[in-house]
């Protein structure tokens, strides 16, 4: 048995000013926003979503602007493979997550759980056979 | 003084087979389906998000596959003018909602209200002027 949830969503902005795109969807979402520390802040600004729990994170990427989901998980391989069942494939590892591509052609990623309430309210997937 | 808040998002999928993708992303995201009346249901199917409440939907689209946040509001014009206040650009009407485009160059909508508990927790945006 392993879970998985919606993590939330990522908002890939292709821009070399990713502080003013971060400024924008921040302001639009009504969410806050809090910088990151390290090599990770040159690449992602996170935004706080009080209001549903979601991780939410402006990037700022090379290829053209877009939306992606991220689900989050207790073991990365038992999801990749579970998704794969249903269609999915992988594209490429990245760090300790896995990049996939949905049946209906959407990127989206795998990533390790971090929601506070995820062992609570995530669904729960039986072990295949 | 209007509200508005981040509704949900909607998986837009070129493709004839709605309900294939429906089935695809309901097992995805562990999200029940719910079939949508008349015309509605020959475009839309939704997921029903019991976990952060969000609005998530499937849509049946002529265009290339991505995901579209959605802004829900309890007053579509001044929620798009503040938006255009933020930079971003009106692209067209549809039915009760308006389609814009970010600076960053994602598209995104802004709904009217429809989430139970929009008046509790939406952002509040002081009138202009």
């Amino acid at each position: 048995m392993h879970k998985s949830k919606l993590a939330g969503f990522i908002i890939d902005c292709q821009t070399a000013d990713l502080q003013a795109a971060a400024k924008f969807w921040s302001r639009a979402l009504g969410m806050e926003v809090r910088q990151l520390p390290g090599e990770e802040g040159d690449k992602y600004v996170r935004l706080m979503d009080a209001q549903h729990g979601l991780h939410v994170e402006v990037q700022s990427v090379s290829h053209p602007s877009r939306v992606h989901l991220d689900i989050e998980t207790d073991d990365v391989e038992a999801e990749v493979a579970r998704l794969e069942g249903l269609g999915a494939k992988e594209v490429e590892r990245v760090q300790t997550w896995c990049v996939m591509e949905a049946p209906t052609g959407q990127r989206f990623c795998v990533v390790r759980k971090s929601a506070a309430n995820f062992d609570a309210i995530a669904n729960r997937w039986p072990a295949p056979g």
